[in-house]
């Protein structure tokens, strides 16, 4: 009886969503999901300021909104945008229910079926959902540790089959290899888009959480506010549960996204935009992301001491100077599903690398998260994962 | 620099939407979104239940969540379903973050470029911007007091250029012209839908704000659970500012509903969903039900004695047993968008009909909310009204 689209078909189940089932009805260890640690979450202020909203203007917060977005909360991220060094205009702000639906409203607004698209290779497996969903034609291009390299992007672009719909990147502590783009790069990415006259996506969920303490400017503002897409989220500065990101773009482009966020969702909660606006307002959004770089630093730390102490030769990872992930790469021949298989069954999962590959290769890579984990799980589990890798190497 | 999808183009911009802005930012009376009335929202209740969640299960509330929804919250619908005598398995159910996306949901599994899907003439307006979005080929089919005409929807069906996807109804005091479908015609349209192999779409925001005590079954009971997809929302019952609905249908369904809401927001809020629950398990929701239904019978009565008190000759309209909205027919030749210059100035505005028609017709209606204004300013919006068609039919 019902005739589904391609778009079911091409669809892939997320991967992750699906671990994350597994780490909800299990004791396993997860390494799986980019989820904040909870310990960060700040209790105690939403409960005043959800009572305080609710008294004061539960009528306004309990009833439809703008889709574009709350004035309120537009005007907190255009405060908090400005206290990071970015300068971002009301006009240039749609408020999404998640950066997920930032790309998912790209997609409409850009991407016909067979469109070239450029992605990092790899890149976060949210993308290529929603990509592949829409028939596009995703081309990867390799890093190194600055980011997206501009001659392997040229290439691309030059042998692409259709002139590229956009470049997507994650400039900040990438997800899911944790790399930083340099400065140097950053400036060399735009003006490679500049030159070929193709827009840049710029996904920075990371951005705030940099252990370095030095900052180094968005390509929003690099590029003086032309030519990008920028989309930010809550959920990893904050948390996740409420459901709120942003995109900043120019002003056609935020109006077209509005036009589409009608039919897709009308608007995103009044209630938890208010919420997160004061929040945002009484200044401990910045205390807060202050405990996560404190806390996530140290947990890195653990992670990558620990790995040095229990992984085999002929096994690497990054280092990364923020964010919520590193990437492992196992000897070339080995697959980080059979290593899955084994340490799944020892109680410590992850994500497997092929998810976060538009070509479904890069097996033999992997994605650990250690923002999640408590420190006796991330010492446990990095001493499982190491005793699996041991056995697999082994077969 | 940036080469849009045909689906910018073809995305009307929603009337409704922009008359909101107009009703937010002047002192207009407002006969145009399909806003609950305000002094329902029960503000201590949800006080008292959001402190408890964050003092209890706030690191649970403030995460991600399954894509599929909340099983807390999932629980409490499958209960409200029962107590309005429908039979619902936690399996057959998505949780979304509005019917809104239910609909965006629904284009996705179900609506390729240029497939036929059968509306109600006039319907909703929200899905005449998802489908024309989708690039759907959408056919109305006329009404008379009983709902979808089934002769019409016969001809429709035989004279359509392909096979139609889905027939989309609004069977409970549809949206926009207030009408109840028969029971009789309930099960003549299942028929139709089976006999042909056609799934049909049910939208039910106003089933519960029914004015006569005596509701009739759904088409997901009356069909026994298949081809049948049903959208629900707590945005009409109870309040939209949480973003909450649901979709009922069969396993598969939701299954690639699931799968397609991953790409498109990851998961709806966990601290929404968990709030709603807890007010819904409180036994609390059938009492605002049960107020909304004595305030907006009362809304609808003081609006029908109010127009045949205003409106000149030549003008009709319904006269709904339950829901939001009646509908009004100007003579023909007359323009409700000349009616709403004029009465916008004058200080009371409402939707032009042309925005519920498939095809941008039926000019000559509009439609009347009557849950939102007050009954002070439904007795002065509706004189303005009445004063803004006589000066209409005068030119």
């Amino acid at each position: 009886m019902y005739r589904y689209t391609g778009a079911v078909e091409r669809t892939p189940r997320s991967e992750i969503r699906e671990l994350l089932k597994v780490a909800r009805s299990t004791n396993v260890i997860s390494f799986g999901g980019g989820l904040p640690d909870k310990s960060l979450f700040p209790i105690e202020d939403l409960k005043q300021i959800t009572a305080d909203l609710l008294t004061n203007r539960g009528f306004l917060a309990l009833q439809y909104g703008a889709t574009e977005g709350d004035p309120d909360f537009i005007g907190a991220i255009v405060n908090h945008s400005k206290s990071f060094g970015e300068t971002v205009a009301p006009e240039n702000i749609c408020v999404v229910s998640s950066s997920q639906q930032g790309i998912d409203l790209l997609t409409h607004i850009l991407v016909e079926h067979d469109d070239v698209v450029i992605v990092e290779y790899p890149t976060y497996l949210g993308v290529i959902q929603a990509f592949q969903r829409a028939g596009a034609n995703m081309i990867g291009v390799k890093m190194d540790n600055e980011g997206i390299m501009p001659d392997e992007l040229e290439k691309a672009i030059a042998s692409a089959p259709k002139k590229p719909k956009f470049i997507y990147i994650i400039p900040d502590f990438q997800n899911p290899t944790g790399i930083n783009m340099s400065l140097e790069r950053r400036k060399k990415i735009i003006e490679i888009g500049k030159k070929h006259d193709i827009p840049i996506v710029e996904d920075s969920p990371y951005r705030e959480m940099n252990f370095t303490g030095k900052n180094l400017p968005s390509l929003w503002s690099l590029s003086g506010g032309t030519g990008i897409i920028t989309f930010k989220t809550m959920s990893k500065m904050l948390f996740p549960g409420m459901r709120l990101g942003w995109v900043v773009a120019e002003k056609e482009v935020v109006q077209n996204m509005v036009k589409i966020k009608q039919s897709v969702d009308l608007c995103t909660s009044s209630f938890n935009q208010l919420i997160i606006a004061q929040y945002m307002n009484s200044g401990k959004l910045h205390d807060t992301i202050n405990k996560a770089i404190e806390l996530y630093k140290g947990k890195k730390e653990l992670m990558v001491s620990e790995l040095a102490k229990n992984m085999p030769e002929g096994v690497s990872w990054t280092n990364p100077d923020g964010g919520m992930f590193l990437w492992m790469t196992l000897p070339q021949g080995y697959s980080s599903k059979d290593l899955f298989m084994i340490s799944a069954q020892k109680g410590a999962i992850f994500v497997t690398g092929n998810a976060f590959h538009c070509d479904g290769k890069g097996i033999n890579t992997l994605r650990l998260n250690y923002s999640f984990p408590t420190h006796q799980q991330i010492k446990d589990g990095i001493k499982i994962l190491g005793d699996s890798v041991k056995e697999l190497l082994k077969k």
